[in-house]
């Protein structure tokens, strides 16, 4: 960094007490790094899920308009009155976005371990990465190996860490298989070649034939379609086969957590012998961590007493397990970047770039197959 | 039991593979004791909620109709079509009937524990205790002090030890207080007694004035009314008054259970101090133990993603704190039999008299206030 530039671009969200919510390219100063932080150049930061609820919050982007000129753009949208209780938490307040990212450091701090990262390739997580540039404490940059670039680092943490960790967690609950919905999108991937790699029994669940080829190419052996009218009966048999009693479902609303529990709760019963008229005894769990669907959670408990469903989070989840096997996570996803967690885009942006209407369509449905990495300092 | 009783009646429950539940009085030989079992003259046993499941099944009791005479009647039913899948591990199996109840030993085994009960007045769980006779192990029989009668001691077990269960659950898993619905039930009102008198803050829903006032009566703090158009409001203060993070609901079905951590949620984030989209980091547990309303259950997920929701059974939770434990609660129950476990009853009536489509009118409505107890030995 040129010792003359003193701010970059950062994109800020911003939910207004009237209901609008605005998105902009606003030019902040770069902080100066503390002894033990760096400056990164932000290179590579994608889009996730997770990222959008922050980007767009309960806004309805059909009524996205955009406004600005080409190099400041700003977009606006309503936020549906319905959804405003929701959004109270931060109205008014202007927000950097960006969950994770990767980039080259370009300031230090004056400490050794600051020092040793000038020139270094690192990934970071921590939020506020759709920015040209991000001070951040040198002990929480991932240094990216020789030959991994900023682009291949750039998804270091929440997908390979979110499919490890619902790996992890069927091991520490006492689970032997899995269920997946939404498994053809990246992070369905990452997790077929980790449950391929490690033995694990995986039940994928997706909405079309399309998305079912995406998996079976990567030799994904259960595959089951929800949309097929032999959904349910086809689940069954995938989850008897398997012996799957956990699932993680990044959908949320709908029937399908409630139906994945019926038919676990039909697997288990299989080969019952006595009629208990709440359920079997098998523990059967699913867990909520993603809401493609917004739209309410409906469970239709024809599947005993047996059960749990609840919210997962990356973050809580690495606290409760600790700093070392947290570590021993995030030095498999390094060891593994290029095959196992490698992503793959469709489209590499600028930050102008990722307010224009017509991206925003794209990346804003969600939709499997589609995935866009920003680079704040692509000109 | 003299000599010449070889039999006795029992209380049958049937649902055919045509759809037809069909309610009937068996007489069925008295099973002799085995050296550790005794006889048991049944003169009191509890019709209870969760009895109905397996008394009326998915039958829907307006289509009942009565048949046989009036000392060997028969009700039938019809089942809802929809409903028969859940009841396939059931069909064309004549099932007695009856969780718990208490009476006379009548006859016993060889054994010394066995013959030292001769007499004595018991309450048991186990089930078919719709009977007038009633074999069982000497071990699972719990002798009721002297002073307390059959009728006194019928509803030992579900009612006072779920409801100890539900406080016992509570330090377990780190909460400090409870929200309960339906709370104006006899389990409810005994859950009131118990943490009065532990000093325990209990948010008590209910779905009238009427239910309101039987819980004001016994010193209940917070009643909240869920048909109140300030419910809302009324559940979160009282919610952030006791600091509930762990509810109980005997409904199941609707909204009540997503309403509740709803309601804990907005009571967590009233002190928050930054904004996070996943929402707050409490912990927020509804377990539901209960299927008043049958219906799907709706979750609109304001809550964050720091909850679960799950199946709870008196059963496998006493299994899981082990038998010196269950043995504490069971100890407790005796020695608070006439006051915080007192049970109360509307009606005593004889098999017979349970099988009047009047009868089932009433205890069929699951209504809180009306309870029902069978004397199989009322003449």
């Amino acid at each position: 960094m040129s010792a003359d530039i003193k701010t970059g671009l950062q994109l800020r969200s911003l939910i207004k007490k009237n209901g609008e919510l605005e998105i902009s390219l606003v030019n902040v100063p770069i902080a100066e790094p503390a002894a033990d932080e760096v400056v990164v150049r932000v290179e590579a930061t994608p889009i996730n899920p997770s990222d959008l609820g922050l980007l767009v919050g309960a806004a309805d982007m059909t009524t996205a308009k955009a406004t600005g000129t080409g190099d400041a753009p700003v977009i606006t949208a309503k936020v549906p009155e319905a959804a405003m209780r929701a959004m109270a938490g931060r109205l008014d307040e202007s927000m950097p976005v960006g969950n994770e990212g990767a980039g080259v450091v370009v300031k230090t701090g004056s400490a050794e371990a600051s020092k040793a990262l000038l020139g270094k390739t690192v990934a970071m997580i921590g939020g506020a990465m759709y920015a040209q540039y991000r001070t951040i404490r040198a002990s929480e940059c991932l240094v990216l190996p020789a030959g991994i670039t900023a682009a291949e680092g750039a998804s270091c943490f929440v997908n390979p860490l979110t499919s490890l960790g619902m790996v992890e967690t069927m091991r520490r609950e006492g689970h032997k298989a899995l269920v997946h919905t939404a498994a053809a999108s990246n992070l369905g991937q990452m997790l077929n070649k980790i449950c391929l790699k490690d033995g694990i029994g995986l039940v994928n669940i997706v909405r079309n034939p399309q998305q079912a080829e995406i998996l079976r190419k990567i030799g994904a052996k259960y595959v089951v379609d929800s949309t097929s009218p032999t959904f349910m009966t086809d689940l069954t048999h995938a989850i008897a086969e398997t012996g799957a009693t956990l699932g993680f479902d990044a959908i949320g609303g709908g029937k399908l957590a409630g139906q994945i529990l019926t038919c676990m709760e039909a697997a288990a019963n299989r080969n019952a012998k006595v009629y208990s008229r709440y359920g079997s005894n098998v523990h059967k769990q699913v867990y909520i961590y993603g809401g493609l669907d917004t739209g309410p959670t409906e469970l239709v408990r024809t599947f005993g007493m047996t059960w749990g469903l609840g919210g997962w989070l990356l973050f809580p989840f690495l606290q409760k397990i600790g700093p070392a096997d947290a570590m021993r996570l995030r030095q498999r996803v390094v060891d593994e970047l290029k095959t196992t967690f490698a992503s793959h885009y469709t489209q590499v942006v600028s930050l102008q770039e990722a307010l224009q209407p017509s991206h925003i369509a794209v990346y804003g449905k969600r939709s499997t197959g589609e995935k866009y990495l920003i680079n704040p300092n692509k000109r």
